[in-house]
């Protein structure tokens, strides 16, 4: 029942300027809110639509940057591992390692990235159901792990389209791991735009608000300072910059009167 | 951007008596709370699963009934018409006719609908996206009926599960048409017990949370004086009038919130 | 195990001539390949997308030419219904009544078919699971009608798509009830093209043999002398009257094949 | 146009003597029936759905017994791999390399096992549209490997249910790559027994006889001495040793009425 926390921050490690524009941004936005934060940010897009798609800086030149950002701002860092010996060297220098959608059940990066003793945030896979989440939650904490976030970012409903069940949200709370909602992603349009996704990002707003009316832990928002002129594959989807501070503060609002209702109950 | 409305009242009229005893009740809760209501009963379940299952008190019984409870409690009312011929003698005594989400494309329906001149609310059939509720509202504006609502009830999720887009929301209401979203059935399980229906009724609460939040002009919730006994189809996703002003309370205090931005907006 | 049947003709009765012309084909067709069929055509299109989309020829003058296709070719005649008051008359020229999907559980409807003694073919609505229409069946067969047709035509995947899930054949024949796979609406793009509903012609012959692979009673086809310049809404979806003989000599082979199989499991 | 061929094999390598008992079988149904055939066993199950599951006899207790196959038998051999790093030391005993569904986006993997120059078998995430993975398959030819399959293993539908879209077959053969459908992992239910996933035997024959008639290249097909009884996720799926010469039978008698049909189409 405590307050909303953020975890945001650009889709993709575009440079070491550019993801530092984000974090100090990200950072004072979060400061003059008063709402904790974990910044974010992907150094290799390894699912890309296509195989020509920019995939980011690599983990070589991340890892100081990441370093950096932790010293500089003080913030934790959260990004996202793609196989089983990504896992150790990632986690020395960030607080949170995030499993992908697609890889929500590979019982050896979930092993691995438990044994880091870092934070762990899965991803539900958008072929899951909610309560499935507890086989994949059970592989983490039997490595020993009990840090674990559960993350919704939408359920594939038809093709090319995902939908965000809210139902979903309780039903992972259950298993008593905090819930985010990523709404980010609940809005991708996976594969939509031929050789890259597409989205919708009007609907993040609509998304974020109707999560954490019904009790979030934290949400997932990548943004960034021009989303309609990026190489990420979620400019589509990331919200600028300068819209972010108002949208959480609507958020945090709701959040309150869910949270006093909660604790009533 | 006016306060949230609530369309009320249990599933079935099970007799006269059991009717009225919902009216004063949901006059009650409405009236403490200060929120505009309409209150609902059907005269006739024309859709069960099955053949042998109550089907209500049909339409002559029914209709002295609802004029009763329009003259005795002052609140405007409203019920579901499952054909063409039974509009005419429906809307002499309730405000509203409401158009079954499997119905919602009967063209003849909705033009007989329309022209009583009643508020007309068409439910979203279950196999249409939002968008197409579009066409759906045209069919009622252009018979001379500008009072039409638009409500959303669930999509087809797979075999026997509805999921609630909660962007369905935002879409219907950019035709202009008030958007109501009906808790009550969007956690159905149609089909779900073999030869009724089964539903979630602890989801109730958590689907309406996310709808109001995210903006909408009322709210459909089934209630009854003991859901758990009742041979109506719904009971399973009733919830219990003792239970009706606490949730309606947390309802409006976020409806307020989002209210408040989306006219900063 | 008998052969495969074939329910076939257009959409919608244009006008008398152009049933007839239709009907003439389709008799030809069916006696040259030897396989048994139903002639097939609608006087009211009650559920087009848009209230000014054509509607057919009406009730009153479809009913003598009904009679006149039985008489003139010998073939038994079907259509759909869209009220209870309709069955009565429709069925005293025609042999079998259709439920349309969308009416599929409107019991009423059901009840005032199967009393006029006519075949009653219902078809599964897009928001039912196979196994659901036991229910349906069941309403039909304790109203004292024996002879009900149970109709895949596609299930809801997402918004704007239909799918045919191929296990729906074998569980609606355990039912005990022959079953008919339409191929025609199967792929329909429901709302697909804005004010009318979209198609792909080319998956009927697709889904047709997957469906006689599987096993069924018969094929529901619609078929039309020119399907890209029709007035009706499934323009799309109908297959030319010139490749209906060819495609079915396939599926006539693929059934005989699967059937004999099916004899000797 | 060729006449379809067969991979098949239980779903996991048990043991040494377990696979070559089965390797045995498959050979011999296969020479006696005249079809071409690939071995296929898993020596990791690195997605089981808990983490207590048997994994199966690892990497390297297998890739020997995978050689033996080869030798003894003169059949080609196929297994999936799971990481990159897997792909090289693989190779050198299989001649195809199979991409798991939930990996099929996963470039890294794609291109490590195109670069093996191994047949490359890229399975269809159950969230992704068949027109999709024209972009996978170009992640393959790209990195110089033109022997790519594409296989169907079905689309999510709701919760833990899979639908097999029959489209989706021609849809992916335009792409020019040969098709396969998997006829075992269509009919799981992910998810759906808890702690491991479920299945419907039954339905096994039903879609591999609906993908036969519209066409494909080849079947993929578990089978299992003893499918009851097995430490295997999918041994509801698995059809037995016993079963197997009887259903290819069928099929590739309907495999000849339709590649007869497209052959002259």
């Amino acid at each position: 029942s405590a307050p909303i926390a953020l975890i945001a921050g650009p889709c993709q490690m575009e440079s070491r300027a550019h993801v530092l524009e984000c974090a100090a941004a990200v950072k004072e936005i979060a400061g003059a809110l008063g709402i904790g934060v974990v910044f974010k940010a992907s150094f290799d897009k390894a699912n890309r639509t296509s195989i020509s798609a920019s995939r980011g800086v690599g983990l070589d030149e991340a890892l100081p940057v990441f370093a950096e950002i932790r010293e500089t701002y003080g913030m934790p860092v959260l990004t996202d591992i793609h196989s089983a010996d990504q896992c150790a060297p990632v986690a020395e220098v960030v607080d949170a390692l995030q499993i992908p959608a697609f890889l929500c059940r590979q019982t050896d990066i979930l092993v691995a990235a438990a044994k880091t003793g870092a934070v762990v945030n899965v991803k539900k896979g958008q072929f899951l159901a909610p309560w499935d989440m507890k086989n994949v939650l059970t592989k983490v904490l039997e490595s020993g792990n009990p840090n674990v976030l559960l993350t919704e970012r939408g359920a594939s409903f038809g093709y090319n389209t995902l939908v965000s069940d809210m139902r979903a949200l309780p039903v992972m709370a259950a298993t008593g791991a905090p819930v985010i909602f990523d709404a980010t992603h609940s809005v991708q349009q996976p594969g939509g735009k031929g050789s890259s996704s597409g989205g919708e990002r009007d609907m993040v707003a609509v998304l974020a608000r109707a999560a954490v009316a019904v009790g979030v832990a934290g949400l997932f928002i990548e943004t960034h300072p021009d989303p309609d002129n990026t190489i990420s594959s979620d400019g589509p989807n990331m919200i600028a910059l300068k819209d972010l501070k108002g949208l959480l503060q609507e958020l945090m609002e709701i959040d309150a009167v869910s949270k006093k209702y909660r604790a009533t109950a």
